[in-house]
């Protein structure tokens, strides 16, 4: 039985297997010079607009912190939620690796907003502090929300009206764009965003993760700091083929409007059952829960999931692609089963 | 046809491919705490000795930035030859992204010995420079040559010696260990070697390298290291399944000692002709050679490969796992008859 | 008319100056391993226990990072205030040159507490977080607030349980420990402080600062971080002459206790003032305000100084060395004058 | 008596003393906003021209660093010599520091050319490899030999022809500018130079350097830089007031043009002596010389100076701004003296 721990945990969508299975033939140039490369390439500016220029890498770490450095110079740094996967869950990478800082805001929801933005824009031009560069936001969020078009287009505004960039960590962007029911530019492109990290690995994929700069003029060397970051796959057609199948038909949507058609579905099922409270609105794959206490525990004996806040018990229950209703469904009647024998939960 | 350009042009070899599709079961925990990592860690063991400790990575640009982070502290280098890999082909990751001088000496052959790494142990105590703690060498080297278990012997006794310790560059280990016709301990472990970057990709794997540490009590907090330094996969049993498909048999030698008789059939067949002259000795899956003016130029019509050195014309060929004899035959053929059709050559 | 901006704004005591020019006899041999430092090292032995290992340094960035990077490794970080000036004022230097993330806990008085860095020991273990390393406290804090010996003891006593270490930034620890009417070992030394950044500039010096270590076996290589940090100054026997002249005697204590006794003097008179609050408890030699609108505008016609917190308008007003009775009686007129003046104020 | 080796081991020039005595009045605005460093900035300007843009900073690593750190971005690296200091004695800190990877070329005399240049330009594209975008010269050199005005040009010619910037290392600027009787724009501004470290505290300074920006349009953000490099000081006043003295007049020029003749008189005198051979041409404050066995350790009984090649013995004397000519006199006698006297001299 999958848990509902991580959408990392998942496999390689099968689609994704067989495109490996069919780049692999004759050789190819190594370093991304192929032509699976090339129509991978494409493919970003078929989604994100003409403009869009990709640099494929290995793993989420890698594109935020390649997004970063790129878009930053030496004595500047990046505005982020407290609850930032980049903060909080990338092993300091941003600080140790690109040596930037992060002008961190606290939310609840994980959104940052004009007016948190602003927090951090008191020091700007003050050479003791950090100058801030980009604004860099998650969609969906690390909490399972989403940032509508236009409050994405509001952060975009401001932060061009400041002279900064706005950056998506978009690991989840097609959760978003899915539940948003909108194509992938319109959450970014269409709404003023400068660079995506674009996620695939929770996706589907079995490895692969696309830095996208949207706007003309920024992000100068990314070539050259891909390869320094350590990001430049050798064979870097097996990287591209992976997109290739995700992006060349609506495997990308279909794959993510499930995972979220399944969080919905748990959503709905574990909020009728007494003494479960939803902590977050449900606007991608993930839920968020308060539980009685010795639930989780119970629950954990059958399944896998993580609890998200030690201090409160919050848990979080994540879908993927492969996620099915029966295993929601046995999953919401577990829930229910120890709140019932579980005698806190009374 | 394919080329001698790289043996990072060659794809996955297909045993690996079916070993990552036996993986694609189920789910797996994330980050490498997967069953399948737990296996490649243990045939980790069983080739290179009981004290292997393994991190796999994404690239060998990872796995030699993440040894020399891991190995060095703040105010210490990694001495090694001018021509090396790291020093010459990986964008300057050790400085920008370990904070790493690296300490480097001219060689002939792209081999260290004793005496060469001495040239860079006079400043040890001086406040001043960069202290050596770590001499890196390539097993088989990037100019095709190798070098015996004595010599790495000596090297590893005389870094122990001065408190270093000896890191091989392994992106192509297996075609050392395959020509010496030895196991992949004997040419590391058994002879003091203290830590490996352990090549895959250019063996015929879709994409992974391995930090293998092999002296205990070195390389603290290399964990927490790898994810920092973006190398932490998420869905770690798809690298780790390589591995395993690599090493639980004798694949990984299959392959090599197939790609290093290419290479001596190659360098075989063009040694016999009138203006060709090899430059180094062919040890591993590599052919160095100097051609008339304009015979590169000709037979790169028909094959893709690289001149490595501009000044001298002198130019490099690589076999892969895949290299055919056919395939050998027919470029030593192309090089033979450039060779009587350009007037140079005469 | 010297104004309340900064103990930063005054020169340097004329003594400090007599002990430069002694110094400047002969040749004396460069970067540090001259008689004068010698003797300067010996004096912080004196002040700070046997076990004292000083490094003198340019100024108190250098004298913070150096520590910071000495005493972790590159996967560890250090817990402080949000107020901290290593984290608001010091241009992210420690990430960017030590690669250290600041793990950061609000306050309300700018002084942790075993409970606060509670709040950062959640992750402690796991791979994709920060390791917290160090506890780094200032005192005098950045609000002007100090540290009692038996704060400081339980905090390096709570640091100690949890395998960290306890960093005491000390650009003002003169004023602190002339406060308490205690020894700087008793603040330090005697209640596990484990290292200082000991400040000398804004106690009367043209210009150093000092990082000392007192826990043995720490700071393994700090001689050469200093170098790569350049901190490490050539004629380093007029960095050396200057902490011979502070702590020989008692001139490190004369000057801070008069800061002190000015601030103090200057909160007397301010509080008194209809319409002025203090806002923080005068521990040491800075005033922290608020004032009715337009009476900081006001005042500065005549005095410079800064506002501390543009958003609440709350001012901050330095004492150093050579504050005079005169100039804070002045002062404290000229707000009372404001005060009576302006309309808001009423 | 004093030694020869090292112009650091010499104190301060009494007309810098004074200088700063005299800065040593009222209260300053601290970090560099003070009507000294105004004065001197414009002192700069009238050296160096009227585009010169002046950071103060403590030492030479720092204004080394500080200038790689501004001119390079993230990709690019250093041509310099492989005898430069950057590269041998500065503990790493233009790698770890600012992540620049040196781009170095062998050298007999310390000294680059285009040709030489030309050596490392041959990967511009490459994305495997670091990008040159500066070339580092030292004037004079570690050899204590100089470039003429000629030479810069065609340097900066050649840089600039390529895209690269040329940078001065000019710790001993003054002694080069001395001894080819010219002014320091000479030798920097009027010949396509576009950036220098300039020294002072090798030509009498207490302490003090200076990054001088040159060309329009380089350096963006190099205030915050110089913070962040813990290059900021923050009673700024005391190291201008040192400029001010040393470029207001004429000090700059007579203590480098008298560290220089008391270089040449000592050449003379000990190239007179058999057994004496010179190695370098002096053109500055050096002098470097071949002894026989022997003789070295033997005159170090008197003298202080260092062996500058362990293999070959060879010995490096500087002269500074306070060498005495009875001091070289002595000296040229003790080493008449130690080659009569040691056997192996004969």
């Amino acid at each position: 039985m999958k848990g509902f721990a991580s959408d990392n945990y998942a496999g390689v969508h099968p689609e994704v297997l067989t495109a490996i299975a069919e780049a692999n033939v004759d050789h190819a140039v190594a370093y991304g010079e192929d032509d699976w490369t090339a129509r991978a390439e494409g493919l970003f500016r078929d989604h994100f607009g003409p403009t869009a220029r990709t640099w494929l890498v290995f793993n989420g770490t890698g594109a935020n912190v390649l997004a970063y450095r790129a878009l930053c110079r030496g004595w500047e740094g990046v505005i982020c939620a407290e609850t930032a996967h980049v903060n909080v869950d990338e092993g300091g990478a941003p600080e140790a690796m690109a040596g930037v800082k992060l002008l961190t805001v606290p939310t609840s929801d994980g959104k940052l907003t004009p007016e948190l933005v602003d927090l951090r824009l008191d020091r700007v031009g003050d050479e003791h502090a950090v100058q801030p560069r980009v604004v860099s936001v998650t969609q969906s969020t690390e909490l399972g929300t989403r940032y509508t078009p236009d409050e994405l287009r509001a952060l975009a505004d401001h932060a061009h009206a400041h002279g900064l960039l706005l950056h998506v960590d978009g690991s989840r962007l097609a959760n978003a764009a899915a539940g948003l029911g909108v194509s992938l530019a319109a959450t970014t492109t269409d709404v003023g965003v400068d660079a995506v990290s674009f996620g695939g690995t929770k996706n589907g994929l079995l490895g692969g993760e696309a830095l996208v700069l949207l706007t003309d003029g920024i992000g100068e060397g990314t070539a050259f700091l891909r390869k320094q970051h350590m990001q430049l796959a050798s064979k870097g057609r097996f990287i591209a083929a992976q997109f290739v199948a995700l992006l060349e038909g609506d495997l990308w949507r279909r794959s993510a409007a499930h995972a979220n058609a399944m969080a919905t579905r748990l959503g709905e099922r574990v909020a009728a059952i007494d003494g479960v409270t939803l902590t977050q609105e449900i606007q991608a794959n993930a839920v968020f829960a308060l539980l009685p206490a010795g639930v989780a525990d119970a629950v954990r004996e059958e399944f896998r999931f993580y609890t998200w806040n030690e201090a409160t018990g919050e848990v979080r229950w994540m879908c993927a692609f492969d996620t099915t209703e029966d295993e929601v469904d046995a999953f919401a009647a577990a829930v229910e089963a120890a709140c019932a024998r579980v005698p806190a939960a009374r």
